[in-house]
């Protein structure tokens, strides 16, 4: 299915689906099917799917909390890749040599047969091209002057493929249209329901703090010459934080702002109707219902600056270690060595998924991650001794900014970072970590220290006592 | 410095620094350098710095005994970065504006002044970019006929380069010299040392055993339709198990195989002679004394079927995905979930380092890890509930292969993965992690699931009893 961040969706058939799902679960008969889509879709897509447990097997990133309760409940099998691997997997037949049925929203179909994407792309195009099937989703909802926005180019198969020619941020290289198979249609269903559009939350006062923090960071590198206020090239998840950098940034010294991204965000129409936004690469939308309609009004004007992007295009390391970009992420928990969890409460609870934080954290320029230093009212640090899942490694990881500073562990040696990261905890638990820290020193072998007995104490008693302190 | 794996490092500095280091902690006064390299070295360049206590960071990948025992000590700083990152962080200016110095060893010196590559290349352009002077070792042991075998390409200054233009293994896109700033030479030793050349140890019966699941794994690729038994791309790291799937490979049905890879082992000379392999691709050599000499009797004739690059372009994540290749390392553990600790052994002792793994496992069409289950007599299993430090995650390793068998865990969910890891394992260790999987089965949240206060009980008994078990 297509849909990406609650974007692109198809708004018929899941819900159609779960119908089927539930009747023959009814009459006692097996009925499971595995879906895979571009990332996180949305309530009346992943949501319904997962109520009707019609789910055996989904893939990759998704956000759904009554999907989320399926699969940390074991009823519903997850794999969490990186999104730059799904649709390349899928082309190179990791799952099968076919898939059965491709299901994608769009906004018109063009009389030559082609397919003009809505609000994503996603893997559309590895998802079609794969497909026995095709069964197309005409929404009326999404504006036809989104027609122009897509640039959908195919990469080569494998092995010795070429070079993916983009250099600039808004470079285009493909289509405005998906080609297709036609004979593989078997069906076209109109629809009018928009999409998902998590309605937008003003940011409390530690994402400002942060974003501060963050803000504080580029100019560092503007000082030592790394950066220049003239083009600086972001990468940025979604949320709070992110938000409050972005409206930073209208404010802020820095021009000529490009974002190569994953998903278009409020943020960056306010960047570009401020003329402080050139460009944004991207494979779907993230936007708020007020922000959503403002596009659909004025996606003609929007398209001069926006590229949706296949996600191995958007995602590709190839392009984004080209580009020198800095990217930015959020996080659960990162260790005092600089190790990341991006995915999984206490080790075990998965919330969405590990994303493109991969693809652009392992091929930035400089990569950083950006998350209050406590959670859930203080029950939870974001700096532990060891991280209870592992998603970005300490080779990865560069800068980590908490409400309390920013951490560069450029250069530096584990027992160096392991400061640096406490420095920015949350003062309650530095303290404690300060004392692992002790600890570990008195193990045998000095280069990475721990004590692997209590290195996971924090998590052990947030299970068992609702927190980590 | 210059030098990779034993390979090109400079024969005569280390020693003459260590001399001085060794003086001047006599009389009292501190001395210690930051040393640079390509990666590991020889006892006679990271080895003699080590013990004489010269060295106070050091980065990357590092493999020397002393040095090992130094940064384990906590006596000398380590920094483990992707070798992929290594020069390019450094050219970003990660480590301060310049380099004082550059050490690096040659063939011999143009007259135009450019420097031709002995038996490797690493970091030396960018060393050599960003050092104020220039210390040239020339060292008539290597052989004047790898003239020709080196291509060097400078990645052009971020952000917004071009593309790699490297399409096939065997392509060469710059020149057979570096161009260096002559000005800022300000030595010049001649030296007639050999290379380190670690001996080769003749293959186990494990290693056969393992080696044969991995040709049992690319018969099946080429079964599936993922592979043709013409011109399979490898990548593989270094030791007794890839030397014995060299072996195997001279009597498979492939032809025409091609590496492009960190270093050229003796298996790949092999495969040359015997006409099975047309091309490798490498930064530098690791052979044996005997095939050392081989190589500088024949440079002339291996230089047609070999290309020597720089680090950011052999380990480019660019290039290897664009190539379709199969990444095949060792490891020290995977955990049930898939995740591979490369580097500590209980988490805390540091082997040698990630070195180029992550750049080809990340990138690769299928990224492999292959070990022995158990090492140590038995004492310690490759296979643990949860991994003790963790360089490439779940979402990275696609196939493990012990001499059990081979854990095809592509497609699957986190708990589908277990059974596949645990059914490789050790015999002697089935039970215990069948056991761990069912405690861990009794967590609240079943997508990952794990009991972390007993999931480093491995570890801890190997730390305190000396065994895993």
């Amino acid at each position: 299915m297509s849909g990406f961040t609650g974007a692109a969706y198809p708004k018929e058939l899941p819900t159609a689906i779960a119908t089927k799902a539930r009747e023959a679960h009814e009459r006692g008969d097996e009925f499971a099917i595995d879906l895979l889509t571009g990332a996180s879709t949305a309530p009346d897509c992943d949501g319904v799917l997962a109520e009707a447990e019609a789910i055996r097997y989904r893939m990759p990133y998704q956000s759904d909390p009554a999907m989320r309760a399926a699969i940390n409940a074991g009823t519903m099998k997850y794999q969490d890749l990186h999104l730059s691997h799904s649709g390349q997997q899928v082309e190179q037949g990791f799952f099968g040599e076919r898939i059965d049925v491709a299901v994608v929203e769009v906004t018109r179909i063009t009389e030559e047969g082609n397919l003009i994407p809505s609000s994503g792309v996603g893997n559309n195009v590895e998802y079609l091209d794969a497909a026995e099937r095709i069964i197309i989703e005409v929404n009326s909802w999404q504006s036809l002057n989104l027609e122009g926005m897509a640039d959908v180019y195919r990469v080569a198969p494998l092995p010795n493929r070429g070079p993916i020619p983009i250099i600039n941020v808004g470079d285009r290289i493909g289509t405005p249209h998906i080609t297709i198979d036609i004979d593989k249609v078997v069906a076209v269903v109109e629809t009018d329901s928009p999409d998902r559009n998590s309605p937008f939350k003003p940011f409390d006062e530690t994402s400002r703090q942060i974003a501060g923090y963050f803000l504080d960071f580029l100019e560092g590198e503007v000082q030592a010459g790394r950066l220049t206020y003239d083009g600086y090239i972001m990468q940025s998840g979604v949320g709070n934080v992110p938000s409050a950098v972005m409206a930073g940034l209208l404010d802020s010294k820095f021009e000529n702002i490009q974002a190569y991204t994953e998903v278009v965000q409020d943020g960056m129409l306010d960047l570009i109707d401020a003329g402080k936004m050139t460009v944004a690469s991207a494979t779907s939308f993230a936007l708020s219902p007020q922000y959503a309609e403002k596009m659909n009004r004025e996606a003609a004007r929007y398209r001069r600056h926006l590229v949706t992007r296949p996600l191995q295009i958007s995602n590709s390391p190839e392009v984004i270690r080209r580009m020198g970009l800095i990217s930015s992420n959020g996080m659960i928990e990162a260790d005092i060595y600089g190790n990341v969890n991006f995915t999984h409460v206490a080790g075990t609870r998965i919330m969405n998924g590990i994303g493109g934080s991969g693809d652009f954290t392992r091929n930035a320029f400089a990569s950083t991650f950006i998350s209050p230093a406590s959670a859930k009212d203080g029950a939870i640090s974001a700096i532990v001794p060891f991280a209870s899942h592992i998603d970005h490694t300490e080779h990865d990881a560069m800068v980590v900014i908490t409400e309390y500073g920013v951490a560069d562990l450029r250069g530096l040696a584990p027992r160096d970072r392991a400061p640096k990261l406490i420095e920015i905890a949350h003062p309650d638990y530095r303290p404690l970590l300060e004392e692992y820290v002790e600890r570990a020193n008195r193990n045998a072998h000095l280069h990475t220290p721990h004590d692997l007995a209590t290195a996971f104490d924090f998590h052990v008693n947030l299970a068992e006592k609702g927190s980590m302190e």
